[in-house]
């Protein structure tokens, strides 16, 4: 076993922490595979220079100059997932953080319960069904947070994903594929014993391949299907941000430090306004922006 | 230090023997991503489930899908790589054969330098010589072996790895251009405490972005500059097909055998004739085929 930190999360938050923590694991290989490869690419320039074959040896250093950027796509990459990471890592502190209020929520509960069987006259029941309320309240406020902030960052975090994997990919087969026209300069005519090979003659088209794809890859851009996003609407306090004053009211806070981790639920989440009471209108759909803008 | 392996390999071929090392690092790099890759997607499915939203339970179920097929498509990539190593290894194995080959050439040149200086008399020399004229002539066509191989396999062997890294990266390509449609799916917009989100709409359209991965990546097919190869017309030799009855005299023998590493040079090679008496041509064009053919 790696580790026992996973057991010591809240557990709602168990399975993301796993995920993120294997993330880890995969951006540390393409970090391997990148070291590696940048390596490979110069110790393939060296080897070919003690060949003593020039044309072996211009090629296989242009090859390792291809491979050498191959090999830095994968780092590229790897400090991408990096990011996505990160996004997922905000999904999971507000997990985290909502965990704390649905057990005060069940705590209370459980008490009143107990206090009914036991004591049923006792006026402590009054005292708790009214902090249930406000627990209640407060509860679903962290609820509709979580959900507000899992969906946007789910979409947020692979968007950055794929994103990151077809910005690789096309770099790599822009690579490759000027990779293949180094290839054909180099004639692998069979000679007879004692023939000497005639002097590498495409010195300067190999040159010109290098040059193509430095100019392929300058001139790369992303060309993707866009991300709609309506959680652009959302304000800082995690809520629709047309929702009136109430929504506004921690605005200039963070939204990390919304709602702090591991911190006791009381006073913990800002709550607008009792259900009961909601200035927000009946439904999610006052909130919803007309146009859906790309982030 | 990983290892000293290295250091008991014959000059020629310690270069290459690096490098296959380090290929094997980089592969082992790219299964632990693809491992790790595989992993997530499922971890990601089961998270998606735990949220209890129907919205986000259908899209990160496949979403890992995808994503598994992604972390599939690097093991496909690792194991092509282990072709394109192997292909390396042709060269290196031959790079070692040969390394028997000059040393014992040196070696008779050395031992005749030493006799014309101590005995100058001495009726060895003339021996000496005679084996010398055997051993250059059998070093001649080792050095064409080495030549016609390494340039060969060289061409092989990167073909394969830059085909690799284009098969890998228009299949992933495939796989994360459906995976953001997948995320549009997804309605990001915020809700306000205690409204429940709607019922997933798009479950169907879902199931059909999976049903086009797949459909593209059964239709995938490579789509490459092909590498021309002339090598196509060397013999079991390695030597020219076309070059006469001297050429065929070891054709049968499988490549590898037959240069037998670190055995005696005696009688190691199968010398087609000497080169004063070469059945060959004066020159390597003989044996250049009109039509390069591509494999």
């Amino acid at each position: 076993m790696a580790s026992l930190r996973g057991m010591q999360q809240p557990e709602l938050s168990k399975k993301l922490f796993k995920i993120i923590k294997s993330e880890n694991h995969a951006i540390g290989a393409y970090e391997s595979a990148s070291r590696e490869r940048i390596s490979i690419a110069s110790q393939l320039s060296d080897w070919g220079e003690s060949t003593g074959d020039d044309s072996v040896s211009d090629i296989s250093d242009k090859l390792g100059v291809l491979l050498s950027e191959l090999g830095e796509q994968e780092d590229v990459f790897a400090q991408n997932l990096e990011d996505y990471r990160g996004i997922l890592k905000q999904i999971r502190n507000t997990e985290s953080s909502v965990q704390p209020s649905r057990n005060h929520k069940a705590k209370i509960s459980d008490e009143i319960a107990k206090l009914k069987y036991k004591e049923p006259e006792s006026t402590k029941i009054v005292q708790l069904e009214q902090e249930l309320v406000r627990a209640e309240a407060q509860n679903l406020v962290a609820e509709a947070q979580l959900t507000n902030i899992t969906r946007q960052k789910l979409k947020e975090a692979y968007d950055l994903h794929f994103a990151a994997t077809i910005e690789r990919a096309e770099k790599q087969i822009v690579l490759a594929r000027h990779g293949r026209r180094l290839l054909n300069l180099l004639d692998d005519t069979p000679v007879v014993p004692g023939d000497t090979r005639p002097a590498f003659e495409h010195a300067h088209q190999a040159r010109q391949v290098l040059n193509d794809a430095e100019e392929d890859l300058r001139e790369w851009a992303p060309n993707l299907e866009p991300i709609h996003s309506a959680a652009t609407e959302m304000g800082s306090n995690l809520m629709p941000a047309q929702a009136g004053t109430a929504a506004t009211s921690v605005s200039g806070q963070e939204e990390a430090s919304m709602i702090g981790a591991g911190e006791s639920t009381q006073g913990q989440l800002e709550a607008p306004a009792p259900p009961e009471h909601r200035a927000f209108g009946g439904s999610s759909t006052v909130a919803q922006p007309e146009a859906a803008s790309s982030y």
